[in-house]
């Protein structure tokens, strides 16, 4: 298990006219925090797909507590489990600057031959960097 | 219980790099689906927000299947619970123009006051009209 | 020189706290007029681009004059000017369901080798059946 | 005269299926160098509209000469001239991480009564601090 954490601020575009973020923007939110927790654990995901592999979501889902706003200054907790079979999960927490917990949600990914558009094992060397 | 069915042209800005819709883009295909389901039931709701209600997410998850594609013409079949406290539960499934299931979500909504953020019954003409 | 319209109904993800259509997707609403402009007239883009030509923009402008709102159904009237070399030229108004006329914008697009990333002309038959 | 730069991280969620940058997202990543650099200069623009005075969009235009790229990470330098009556014009120059011109854009906005959504002066406090 890894996890790490990220600031995320919320831009304009991001905001609906509740004042609230638009629900369907976590799902970018979310992509950011596996993708820096990844990067800072010395996987870059794009090299990941320039290599073949793809990993779209088979799940994703979200537990919106309190919403966030706009130009907020947001935490995002992740955690990544290590790969079952073909799938890799996430969690995330999404906090305010005072540590509020405002949602929280999990994705599962699934590793996928780019050309096949397949199912597969993820590489051995990365199961082995994240054991 | 109420449902309907509406189709979704896919824009080439929903779209990523794998050539898939992007995952978040499923909250505002969903958001579509209750929205015309409500106003084929007459229910406008603009018109809900204007009379100081706002309904924001509570919950929200997805399950992808198979990926949706560019320029496809989807068909999201929604369904709609009757309220259940201050709660709205919808449940979707959206499908390609051949009838292959892509994928099934459920969103829950909350009936907030626009004025003091807190959750209300919903209003009583609106559980009638649906009951 | 061809033209059309089309009707876009604003979706709550679209709109900023302002109430107003975020500036950015007029972008995605452009897009759509020229899209259904085209297969209006026997092209689909995607065709195109499944053919190894992509056409990425060049330029991009848009005035706005009054905002839209969530919910409006929108009239956009999109008009494709002849290609000249290696660009095509759109010119796009938007207006309300009132036809008061709320922006102004027009894209310029490149045909471009999807392998070589280089612009081309144009393919042939695409040039004579717009003539 | 005020100028300034921001970093940009690409997105998945922002690139298109040719792998670019989709071309309304520049309007985010614009929205972003205004934002930040008023931020620099004390000004939050959060605080301007909390005050009442909202600055939507009157003109936006793009030239994109080459394109960004997933995780990228981008250079945006923005400049900002002095609000000229009821009107306020940012210019922006956006690079690779080499430094590579990749667009440039122009956006005008307009000071308006967040109530009587009218076109207002902008407040004297703001004009004398960028003086």
């Amino acid at each position: 298990m890894i996890e790490g954490e990220i600031k995320i601020r919320v831009r304009y575009a991001e905001v609906d006219r509740m004042g609230h973020v638009y629900n369907g923007n976590y799902a970018t939110y979310f992509e950011m925090g596996r993708t820096e927790l990844l990067r800072g654990h010395g996987l870059v995901y794009k090299d990941l797909e320039d290599s073949g592999i793809i990993m779209p979501l088979s799940e994703f889902s979200v537990k919106y507590y309190k919403p966030a706003h706009y130009d907020d200054e947001l935490i995002l907790h992740t955690k990544m489990n290590m790969p079952k079979g073909v799938r890799l999960i996430f969690d995330y927490n999404l906090y305010n600057s005072e540590r509020v917990l405002l949602a929280e949600g999990i994705t599962s990914l699934v590793f996928v031959d780019s050309k096949t558009r397949r199912p597969i094992r993820p590489p051995k060397n990365l199961v082995e960097q994240f054991s």
